[in-house]
Formats: C-alpha cells, sequence, structure tokens
C-alpha cells in the first residue's frame, strides 16, 4: 500500500520528463514517506511569457506528488547579464517573477504551501558560498567547465569568463538550497551530469537530475526576434491570445516539432488532469460535427495526422484553454497592487536615449528546440534567461 | 626646493625597478607632498627564504621615501593551493609571513610605521568583493584572462579555472587594498597591463605598476629542487649560510645571470645606503691586499670581468653581509615566543603520512630568472608563491 503510494507519487513526478539521473535518490526518500527537495532556477532577465508553462506544470506536478519545491531567482546571474541595468531593477524583475509564477501554479490549482522562492543573492554572496567557489574553481579545470556549460553558454574565445564561472555556480545552488534533485530542460543536461561530477570532490552529496524535453513554441521550432507576436505574455488579454495564436505557424498533419501540440502534451494535458478532468476538447460546430474529447496525446496526434484535426479546429481550443489557465493569473494580478506597481518598476517604457537590447534569442522553456543563436548570446546558463523584448 | 624632494623620493621608489606603468599618478602624489599608497602580495603557500629580500628591499625603499605600503598575504590563494591543508594551518603561515616580512623590513633599519598587512580572507570574501567578481568575470573574456596570466598561471587544457579567476581577484585587490600603485616582478606584466584596462571598466580608477626585473637566485639562474641547500632560509645559522653560499654557483668573469652579483646589486648595496655608508666590502687578508671598497654595482661588475673579485673573495664577502641582515630577524625571532609558537604550527615536521609535495618550480623572487617548470605549477598568480620544500 505505502510502495503502491510511493510509485504513484513517483509516476508524477517523471510524467512528460525526457530523463531521470539518478532516480534512486528520489525513490529512496519517497520510500521512507518523506517530501523529495526538488530547485529549478531561472534568471530574472526579461520577462515570463507562456513557455513558462512548461516548467510550471511540472513544477506543479512536484507539489502534487508531495514534494518541497524551491523556485531560485538567479538575480545576481539577471544582474551581469545586464550591467548597464541597475541592481534596483533587477530586483524588481525578480520579484515580478516571484509573483507572476506564483500565480502560475496556482491557476493550475495546486497548493503553493511547500513552495520556497528563494533569491540567488541572498547566500550567493556569503563568505561560505564564496569559498567553496573558490575551492571549485581551483579543482575544475577550464576545458571541464567550458564542457559543463557547451549547451547552454557561448563557447568562443571571446566568450566572458563569467559563462566558465557559472557552472560552478549552478552546482554549488544544489548543495546551498539543499536539494535532493534539481530540475531543468534537457540544455542542461551537460551542467546536470558535471554536477554528479563535481559536488563529491567538496565533500557533498551527488543530487537527482530531473530533465524536460525541449518543447517547442507555440510558434513551432524558430522563433523570431524581430516579430512582437512570437511570445505570448501571461497578462496578454484573451483577445491578443487569440490574434498571436492564430498567426502561429502549424502546418497541417505534421506533427513532428509542432508547438501546438507540444502545449497540449506538456501544459494542457497535464494541467487537465491537475484540475481533474484531464480532458481536452475541440468543438466542431461550424462543421456540424460533435465535440473531439481527448485524455491522451497519442490520440490527438493521430488525428492531428490524419487532418481529422486540422490547425484551424485546433487554435481556437488552444486558445480557450491557454485563455483558461490566463485568466486566474490576470485577476490575481488586477487584485494587487502591490503586484502592479512592480510590473512598472520591472519593465518601465523604454526611454528613447536607451539603446535597444538585441533579442539574442531565447532559451528552454517554450522558446523553441534551441537554436544556433543561443549560443550566440552572453547570458547565464540558467534556463529560461532571456532578453526582454 | 619641494620639487627637488619630490624627485629625490620619486627616484628612491624607482631605484633598479626595471619598468614604471604610468609613474605620472605617483609623481602627482609626491608633487602634492601626499604619501604614495603601494600595495604588493604574496601567497602565504611556502616559507619566505632569502630571495624575499629582493621585493623586501623595494618595499624598505619606499617606505623610506614616505610611502604607504601594504602587503597582502593572500591566504585564501594559499588555501586553494593546499586543498588538502586545513584553513589552520595557512592562517598560521600568514601569520609567519606577517612576523618574517616585518622583520626583514627593520633589519634594513626602515620604519614599519606606515607598513600595513592585510590578510586576503578580511575582504576576499565580503559581498562587494564578490559581487565585483562577478560583473569582472562577466565582462572580461576567457582569453584576456588568461593573457593576464600567461606568464604566472599554467596555460593548459587543464589548468584549473582558478588561474583564471585570480587575475580578476589581484586586479580587484588594487581597488580594494585602496593603493596608487602595485608593486611586483616583471613575471606580473601582462596581468599589471590588464589591471590598468580592466578596473576602469568597473568605474574604478587606473593604478600605476612597480616592475621589479627577474633577478636570479643566489644560486645561479636555475635551482635545484632536490638541492635542500639550493635556498637559505632566513632562520639558517651564520654557518649554514656560509656553507649554501660556498657551494653557489658562480662561473669566474661571468657576469650575465650571475646569483651573487644580482644579490649585491638588488639587496647589500641598497640595504647598506639605506642603513648608511652604501659600501660594500671585500676583505683580500689571505693574499696580504688592501680591502676592496666599492658604492656601485658597475664598479663591482667591472672588477668580476677582470678576475679582480673573484667568486672565492665575493663569497666570504655576501655572507658577512647576509648574515647582518639576518641577525636582527633571527633575534627577533628568539625574542618572541608568539612567533616560534606560529613558526612551529605553521611548519610542523612532515608526517609519515603525508605525501612529499613534489617542487613545482620556484617563482620570483629569489627563485632565478622563471624557468619553464614554473608554468607547471597550479599555483595562484600571486608573486612568491612557493611551495614548500
Amino acid at each position: 500500500m505505502a510502495a503502491a503510494y510511493s510509485d504513484k507519487r513517483f509516476s508524477l513526478i517523471k510524467e512528460n520528463l525526457a530523463e531521470v539521473l539518478n532516480e534512486e535518490i528520489i525513490k529512496k526518500v519517497l520510500d521512507e514517506g518523506r517530501h523529495p527537495k526538488i530547485y529549478w532556477g531561472t534568471a530574472t532577465t526579461g520577462r515570463p511569457h507562456c513557455g513558462y508553462f512548461v516548467p510550471a506544470i511540472k513544477i506543479a506536478q512536484f507539489l502534487a506528488a508531495g514534494c518541497d519545491v524551491t523556485i531560485l531567482l538567479a538575480d545576481i546571474h539577471g544582474f551581469l547579464d545586464n550591467l548597464k541595468a541597475p541592481l534596483e531593477l533587477v530586483a524588481q524583475r525578480a520579484e515580478f517573477y516571484r509573483h507572476i509564477i506564483t500565480a502560475m501554479l496556482q491557476a493550475v490549482g495546486v497548493s503553493t504551501e511547500k513552495l520556497r522562492v528563494v533569491l540567488g543573492s541572498s547566500y550567493q554572496k556569503s563568505p561560505e558560498y564564496v569559498m567553496d567557489v573558490y575551492k571549485m574553481a581551483s579543482i575544475i579545470s577550464e576545458h571541464d567547465a567550458k564542457k559543463a556549460g557547451a549547451e547552454v553558454v557561448k563557447q568562443t574565445d571571446n566568450a566572458p569568463l563569467s559563462g566558465l564561472l557559472y557552472p560552478i555556480l549552478q552546482v554549488l545552488d544544489e548543495q546551498y538550497l539543499d536539494c535532493d534533485a534539481q530540475f531543468g530542460g534537457m540544455d542542461q543536461r551537460k551542467l546536470f551530469t558535471a554536477a554528479k561530477e563535481w559536488l563529491p570532490k567538496l565533500g557533498y552529496r551527488e543530487r537527482a537530475h530531473l530533465l524536460n524535453p525541449m518543447v517547442p513554441g507555440l510558434h513551432g521550432g524558430k522563433m523570431s526576434s524581430s516579430d512582437p507576436d512570437s511570445k505570448i505574455d501571461l497578462l496578454d488579454s484573451p483577445e491578443t491570445v487569440a490574434k498571436k495564436i492564430k498567426k502561429a505557424h502549424a502546418a497541417p498533419q505534421v506533427v513532428e516539432e509542432n508547438g501546438l501540440l507540444a502545449f497540449i502534451e506538456f501544459v494542457v494535458l497535464p494541467a487537465a488532469r491537475l484540475r481533474g478532468s484531464g480532458e481536452f476538447r475541440v468543438e466542431r460546430e461550424r462543421g456540424g460535427l460533435e465535440t473531439l474529447v481527448y485524455t491522451d496525446i497519442e490520440k490527438i496526434r493521430e488525428d492531428y495526422r490524419n487532418d481529422v484535426l486540422t490547425p484551424q479546429l485546433l487554435k481556437p481550443a488552444i486558445t480557450r484553454e491557454l485563455n483558461a489557465l490566463l485568466a486566474p493569473i490576470q485577476e490575481a494580478f488586477q487584485a494587487s497592487k502591490e503586484w502592479q506597481e512592480i510590473a512598472d518598476k520591472a519593465y518601465p517604457p523604454p526611454s528613447k536615449k536607451e539603446k535597444k537590447v538585441k533579442n539574442k534569442g531565447t532559451r528552454y522553456p517554450g522558446g523553441g528546440k534551441e537554436q544556433p543563436e543561443t549560443k550566440e548570446t552572453e547570458l547565464p546558463v540558467r534556463p529560461n534567461g532571456e532578453t526582454p523584448n
């Protein structure tokens, strides 16, 4: 009975993941009836958009499976990525992230009681942490640091030194956030395997790693940096959401790299399961046909491949689902004067003097499969580090 | 009159240096009748030997010229270089360095009232410093960090990341130790020019740099790591000193890379000038000839070249001068129970279990001209970082 319950929790933790490293670490905690501690980091450089639902849904599942979840708001990384932006702006952004991520989790109906949100600056400048950065730097080779960051850090000769430093910080964060497992996208894999190897060198224990697949964005694999519609903001109005999804690229019958199907698989269906029904409904009123009701992605894929489910049918259904997810977030935003003030301070309208920040490509999640231009960015290795656009 | 006084001070500051970068920074302070603030750093990894007289004499001259001198005891670097050695040992070594360097300066008769000795760990773990390390790492490229450390840090693919981090620390130390100029050996030149370039990027002012030439050791250019006599300890007895100098390699009539002549030029003569007489005397009793009295190195070189001054004549004279310099240091050591206890703790007799530390080659000062093996070491970039032997 206890074993069956433990298995059920573990199955929810693993759902939709691409890979789990050292799963025995998590199984042991579950078998002992305890709460696995999972950490996920995000650099507070940009502004969370709908792609953030992909990790948020996994975090919601972790919480639903009785895990203690820590979200690291990597504000120091955010600051370093925008050296010219005052620290205050980054601090405001971190607060914005805190509000919106919490609201996203509440939107899918999970309790955020066991969610802890930590600012990187609250411990990454402490003497103990810093000594460990110095120590780790003295036992890890340039070569290994470069390898660990290969997927997420620019790898040219002109790359800033911070690109080699950040893997060390991210590895130490596992220890300092006291987690059993770190969660991240597949682009973090080399970094995660480095963490397994590096932490024991300082006498710290090895952690498990939970890897989400790289999920194409709602607009298909490639997102255009010059197209303001390529991202859906979490505070976009229902009309704007409808307009943006209408413009989304989706070839009929092609299920590979299909951002709409991916959104259903990694967001809509798991969110529906968390909220109870587990259903995704596609109405066909116009054609006078009965509503399609799905509970698993395979059937959806099959119908899409056969053109039973066309992009024209899918888009309004996804628009309805996404707006349903956004509604409670936007209600929470409207109800919080504090959050509204933070939003104004965190994302002030660009002044004429401000140099346009070049969008250097996006990262997991929701940013489409990794594009070559991702490597061009000087962002830290944190997932989700995006420049505002 | 004031200008003449300023010139005299500047001339003493520059004496025997190979190069001064941005000397106008120092001249300005002198012209305003103020005290130039000069910093010199040393990693507390090994044990100071007689080669340390070379920088110590320059520091004595800085003090005599009315400078405020800060000696940085880079204990964090010392610790990182010996990860397996407990922090406590490194702390004891730093204390030993503090005692012996102060005693060396007092031995040449300068007041150490304006000498400040600072432990690296007292500020290199502070939040402000650490943020600056992160910031600097995000604007300096791997390539530039590598270039800056090229002469003092191992440059292979297997080199630890700390080798790229240390140039950043050493540059920031100029700001955090609030100096007008950093002093070091010519092997630091690339690092010093990097400092000139990097500090303004964080909004800090550019410093001057005082560069000592690379001075061959008392035993000639190359020091053997397997020969325990190749270094003269500052606490060696007069007999031991005599024995070691007797064994020193010195080809008759060859003045190039001659460690004995270098010791006279960079230690004996300046020390004699600081103490008043300015003379170096070579007795020739055995030959029934009159004593040779020198006040400048050119005449000494000339006589050596012509074999008027033979190694056999020179060695006893240098032995006498060195023992005279060591006598007050050893007296201070004998008089201080505290220092003696520190010495026991800082350099405990090697236990049987202890793995023999391979001498990875020596560094400036007194370690001979830089040898290829210097690059093999994983020591931090600090000058004088030597492994104990």
